[in-house]
């Protein structure tokens, strides 16, 4: 279905841009904050100006429609401006500033980059989370430089993304080697092993993230490794709010896991609802038979494997839809199921299947809900549906505990790009405590300094006595507010 | 010299407390900030009023001297305080606010705690850096149960001081389970092992920390692991600054490296100093042949064993003090060398010796020192000692890289407990972008949970539109300070 990638990046290639990345970090450490806003600016003006020649590109590579990937470029340049609106700000560098009380010393703590990191791009959003997308601008923001692992699935958008990059950053002079593209399987491998990485952000599956993540824990010197993987996003729709809107419900559902042929990674898996729900009466007449194509053949060849595999289980049904594909697509599919049996093979019930399918799970009581969720692991979100005087507290303190993200009467698809977005959860939804989505993001690639004592001309602005940059800054334990 | 530990946690008794520690979570998780700081101060109060006591076991056991320690109990329940402080002062929740703007949904966001905590008690520091230490408190503070990991070198202080811990904990009705104390090797290989184990803080050797990361790394699901590690501690010395007051160094180099018989992770391991340097000239007659006992026999004899090591490349001589160890005790000693022979050995050269001894480098030229820099891994901290009018930005640039700490004229022993301490670094200091020493300590058991169009009643005080904490807040992207 897609175009076979040949050019693979050769180990003496990843070694220069690894080598000429380090260099460039000497730069971009300490290019001011003003200057990096305008990396990311240019970057953005560059992707908007270009958008109709790279949303043909993506159309031809991804086979996800237009209206949707304008949306993506969108997305990705507003992102790019968040950063910059992030960076300028300054409180992302947590400056904070103890005056000397004798005896102790004058000490000043802001955080600086971590150095050259390694971004592999993800498959299903072939610009918000790919070339230029979060990871990318997270890191350039904080003036680390960036080696892009390309996507196969989207090689030469992925070139066209990476050359209007390098174009836009050489257009406002930031430093050579701060940006550049590798591609090829081995090509990753060397790229985290390599010395002159300092921190790896990756967005994919769950093998390849936890692969990934053994090469980089047996590195003679160990760098962080920020794995965004598998998630099943859990849903659960109370016997009230079924009652009360059941149908609207259905078409919530319907809408949010069928998005993008439910390639993505917050798509809702797996829905407790009422036996008997309304929710599932009205399922059949709104998932017709029609397909849609999926990014690539393996990803379809994936999705079939994984329908295969909840349907082998004694017990699981298809209540809605079709699961047989047709000439480059898949229907959409709905398949239902009970909490004895949920309880007894989580394993095969439980684990992500990318793409448009979603398992209902019927509850019979309160008890029997708690119990099906014992079962669950940890995701990027979790949806409570209920009525306004419900208490939903218990529910909702089982579920924060599970998930990044905590949706009340929502769908967890669309992931708002925001101050206060946390893209991320407990394994296996990622392997950190951090997001990929949102202001916070740059926490990823940056490193916390202390400076004892220091004299005044040799301390970064964030740190001199005068705020020259007028950010908020702690002193002496009290929060301060800039300018 | 010191007792055997006989009282090895059973695997029974790991799952027993390691379950306990889950359950207590459920409440923790929930407790208002105000009764959070209540346990801390009850904690530190309880130290506090059986200081005397303590001190005794602890000299026992240690071997370090009683001012010391009584000033180390000292700084161990002003810790628990400023964390007390830090919880109420509520900046470390990141509580973020984006109201409604539609499309995009009302979102908040703030940080929650990750769940039970390992403590891996260190052996040099038998109160700041154990039972009732830094990490403990950290992760007490924000609402985590801790299972605190006895270090063999200070059994009975660290019983004794559970005991102390629980029972304060007890009369403030803190969650039963929230605290345990588990002895033993093994033990402590279960503990990182189990499935209710959240996060594992560890302060010891690079061996030590690289074993139990390894197992954690291939734990099922995996949980960070904080490592405060090994380090050499780089000291530069100008020549402007010898030429000034070489023999006024001398006397700071001796009080540092000699501190608590050179057993601190911040003793200056290598300083380069310029080639006849007076500080060097001054040594002698500073390094006397007494002696002093060290924490415990095997650390004795690793000691031993380092100064054979720095000693077996030739090119090393000693310059002062002695190499001679005594009945119950060390001498301190200083070896010297210069750079061609650093830059042919730096694996021997420039790895951790713990006791006291410091290794001088003598440079010719900036370039010779700056060639010599390239070889140094990460350190905790990184010193300057120059006088005013010399540009010493290059070489703050290049150590700040290395280094979690850049202090200037001065001497890195002492890690003062404050809002801006960091108390990490590049690797081998530590193995994360963390600190395990000052307020934001307690990042390292945090995770963040946004909430996405949540009905008021269900948001957490620190969420709620009326903040009843009156916290700072960040509020449609700009920072608030609270009440």
């Amino acid at each position: 279905m897609n175009e076979t990638l040949t050019a693979d990046t050769t180990t003496q290639e990843i070694d220069g841009v690894a080598r000429r990345a380090r260099e460039a970090f000497a730069a971009s450490a300490r290019t001011p904050e003003a200057q990096r806003g305008r990396w990311l600016t240019a970057i953005a003006d560059a992707l908007d100006a270009a958008v109709t020649e790279l949303v043909q590109t993506a159309m031809e590579e991804t086979h996800l429609p237009e209206q949707r990937l304008v949306g993506e470029v969108a997305r990705t340049t507003a992102q790019l401006r968040l950063f910059a609106t992030v960076v300028g700000e300054g409180s992302y560098l947590e400056a904070t500033i103890d005056h000397a009380a004798p005896p102790q010393p004058d000490l000043r703590r802001m955080l600086r980059p971590i150095g050259p990191v390694a971004v592999f791009a993800a498959s299903n959003f072939p610009f918000a989370f790919s070339v230029a997308g979060g990871d990318t601008a997270s890191a350039l923001a904080v003036g680390c430089p960036v080696i892009v692992k390309a996507h196969p699935a989207h090689a030469r958008l992925s070139r066209r993304t990476a050359e209007i990059v390098a174009g836009a950053l050489r257009s406002v002079d930031a430093p050579r080697g701060l940006f550049a593209l590798v591609e090829g399987y081995d090509a990753g491998i060397e790229l985290v092993q390599h010395p002159e990485i300092a921190a790896v952000a990756f967005t994919g599956s769950v093998a390849g993230g936890r692969a990934l993540a053994d090469l980089v824990a047996a590195r003679p010197v160990p760098i962080p490794f920020y794995g965004e993987l598998g998630s099943i996003n859990p849903v659960v729709v109370s016997a009230a709010a079924d009652a009360a809107r059941g149908t609207d419900l259905a078409q919530g559902l319907v809408g949010s896991f069928t998005l993008g042929t439910g390639q993505f990674c917050t798509k809702p898996g797996v829905v407790f609802l009422p036996r008997g729900a309304r929710l599932e009466e009205a399922l059949p007449s709104l998932v017709g038979p029609q397909a849609t194509p999926m990014l690539s053949e393996s990803i379809a060849s994936g999705f079939g494997q994984g329908i295969s595999r909840l349907l082998s289980v004694s017990g699981v049904e298809q209540v809605a839809g079709s699961t047989t594909p047709v000439q480059d697509g898949v229907p959409a599919v709905v398949l239902a199921t009970d909490v004895e049996t949920l309880v007894r093979h989580p394993e095969e019930l439980l684990a992500e299947v990318f793409g448009p399918v979603t398992l209902l799970v019927r509850y019979g009581s309160d008890d029997e809900l708690a119990r099906a969720l014992d079962h669950l692991d940890g995701s990027l979100t979790a949806t409570v549906h209920a009525e306004p005087g419900e208490d939903v507290a218990p529910l909702v303190q089982r579920l924060e505990v599970l998930a990044g993200r905590v949706l009340f009467d929502g769908w967890p698809t669309g992931v708002a790009v925001a101050w206060s977005q946390h893209h991320g959860g407990p394994w296996p939804a990622t392997n950190t405590q951090f997001t990929s989505v949102g202001a916070t993001a740059v926490r990823r690639f940056l490193r916390p300094v202390a400076y004892q004592d220091a004299p005044e001309h040799v301390l970064p602005d964030a740190l001199k006595e005068s705020n020259p940059l007028g950010i908020p800054r702690r002193i002496d334990g009290t929060l301060v507010l800039g300018g």
